[in-house]
């Protein structure tokens, strides 16, 4: 089969790569490992800055989200038995930020794509990636209950199969560098049937440990604790989670409501950029590049600036042959991933407790809590990378994302 | 002898206290182990606070400061061949700093001390601190030439002798929690007879280490590299030197320019907190209680922000017999010194090669470095920490540093 982009992964990039493309009349095919039961149901976070809102709005996608997804003006930092309020939607002129689920934003995408007639195939096998230099790169792949591999053909290719996936893996190793870090930090998550107990998210820094009360809605909740990143989630009985919730983040006056837990699990944490993000005619975007720990909530959003920026790429090629924006798309994400890694290991390096730590290192930790809650600038920072720093892009026209 | 305050010390915050002290009509007198030549010759380094500065003014020993000092309204900073300024002037609403070297602060501050008739004891050996739990301390000490030693009685006593003196060991292990970090980098200083350069101090990121560019006067200039601290200076001919700072800071059509090197030395950098700053009727001030790093360039400042409050708590105590603010004065300077704590480590990771890190954290090292210059807010939070942060003091009044 032939398309223009064949693009591996039904994630948030892969999804949205496609959408954009088909508005401007671009074709593509998806290929994804999984099914789609397993993509629309794999549980999610989800805090989407103003920019991709605005995005999802502009290209018909956003409906749902703007009915079911809740706006949040600002989040609030505790530590010291304190809590400090940044307001974001004042401190940047107005932006806010929105908490809708990753995985509703891929339902939301997945029926707009095959409402449009796309070709997404799901369950497929032993994807592997062709003449990547050449001009008509080839995805292979075992379609669902086939016995002989297929192939796409096409002028480009996206990798956003994930950190897991074939696509970062077949940039020659000599031609990439991979950048990580390892947390020693790990956050065990639950969902609850709890009523919603503050409008916004607490941020709490405790000394037994980092906590984050979230809502998914007025009767469910989202609620992570920092554990051990090799801790048996088997370790962690209900009461046990709640009584470390209590300790981590109950005030004077102020408690979260237990209730019963419908779902936990424990994740480890690591920040990672791979440059490049291209290599002749594939182009990574989203996880296949980059992880970020959630502590910043930039995992979708970096996904979504990248498949932005070379949705804008793909069509200045297709409709005028011009390839400098696709030539600077890995140095233009870049340079912005890079900020936004900044961001997310700021705001966990803030906000966990590091037992390795000296007292010294953890009073500095406090001081920056106390410099941020209370200076009008650190604030700002905060606030601005939280809703989403903007990306300039200088080409022949100069886009904002 | 007998007297209200005395004062182990004689840097910045001893002459300072005491001249504040004499102002509010409260006698002191200062013991000093090293000679007044000593003090008033040993070269440091000096960017006085917008606060230090307005201090310095407002209690008449600002003149020569004023006349001869060098007011500075930004900074640069200097990464991936790049410069940026960082406009403090404009971004703090029209604060400042000014570079007046600390020998010359503290030579202002003897002759003013010596001509308003104090009695600072040079050439002290063996100082003592006893009784300091009581209302009527003693500091026991041998003066110059003498074989018997001799007692200072009075009510309350200012440690304010450095971070080798005797005052801070004089609290009990026990009370005192000291906190403090070394890091992997030495500072290089050089004093040459060179052209200024450029008006403005210019702070260099390169991959070889740090740099700093500063200036005395116009033909006499400080610079700094960051060197092992562990390095001896005799591994650095002045050739090497000018090569080294060279490579570091030239851009292109820019060059800083050679000439004989003055003097040079070698100094390591540790933070260094001690918790309390108070116990019975002892104050610690200055470098007694914290040091810092010099990339903030903060040590100066610290020492008389905590000897205004302490000043102005000892007057409170003489004039009305209120103990409000000197039993606050610890915690009221601890919650400053660790912002400036913050701001002097953020800037010293931010700015030095740390060649232990990996390439993900030189990586966030640069990221920093582009978000500070390319983000207001950021800039903003830079340069108001530059040129110094408020203090309030929340007390029967409220005062403002």
């Amino acid at each position: 089969m032939r398309t223009q982009v064949g693009i591996i992964g039904a994630g948030p990039a892969g999804l949205l790569l496609s959408h954009l493309l088909h508005l401007q009349g671009i074709d593509s095919i998806i290929l994804e490992s999984r099914s789609r039961e397993e993509i629309e149901g794999t549980i999610r976070a989800g805090v989407l800055e103003q920019g991709t809102v605005d995005l999802l709005n502009a290209t018909g996608v956003g409906a749902r989200m703007m009915k079911e997804g809740h706006v949040h003006h600002g989040i609030e930092l505790q530590f010291n038995g304190r809590r400090h309020r940044i307001d974001m939607h004042e401190l940047t002129g107005g932006k806010k930020i929105t908490v809708y689920a990753q995985h509703e934003v891929i339902k939301d995408l997945v029926a707009a794509r095959l409402e449009a007639g796309a070709k997404i195939y799901f369950n497929v096998k032993d994807v592997s990636l062709h003449q990547i230099e050449s001009s008509s790169p080839i995805i292979q792949f075992l379609p669902e209950n086939a016995t002989d591999y297929e192939e796409v053909n096409c002028d480009f290719i996206a990798g956003c199969d994930g950190f897991h996936g074939p696509s970062r893996q077949a940039i020659p190793a000599n031609l990439r560098v991979e950048k990580q870090k390892i947390y020693p930090f790990g956050w065990l998550g639950i969902l609850a049937k709890t009523p919603q107990v503050n409008p916004e998210l607490i941020y709490s820094n405790h000394e037994r440990g980092f906590a984050l009360i979230s809502t998914r809605s007025p009767e469910i909740q989202r609620h992570y604790i920092q554990v051990d990143p090799k801790d048996d989630i088997a370790n962690w009985s209900d009461d046990r989670i709640w009584s470390e919730l209590h300790a981590r983040v109950d005030m004077d006056g102020w408690s979260i409501l237990d209730g019963p837990i419908i779902q936990k699990n424990i994740v480890s944490m690591r920040s990672f950029v791979c440059e490049t993000m291209r290599y002749g005619n594939l182009f990574l975007a989203g996880d296949a590049a980059h992880i970020v720990p959630p502590t910043g909530a930039k995992g979708l959003n970096l996904a979504a600036a990248d498949v932005q920026v070379l949705a804008k790429g793909l069509s200045e090629y297709y409709h005028s042959g011009e390839e400098d924006l696709l030539n600077r798309y890995s140095e233009i994400c870049l340079r912005r991933i890079w900020k936004a890694q900044r961001f997310s290991y700021w705001m966990t390096t803030m906000l966990h407790r590091n037992f390795e730590h000296s007292s010294f290192e953890y009073n500095i930790q406090l001081a920056e809590l106390d410099y941020v809650t209370s200076s009008q600038a650190a604030a700002t920072s905060l606030a601005e990378n939280y809703v989403g720093l903007p990306m300039e892009i200088q080409t022949n026209y100069s886009i904002k994302i």
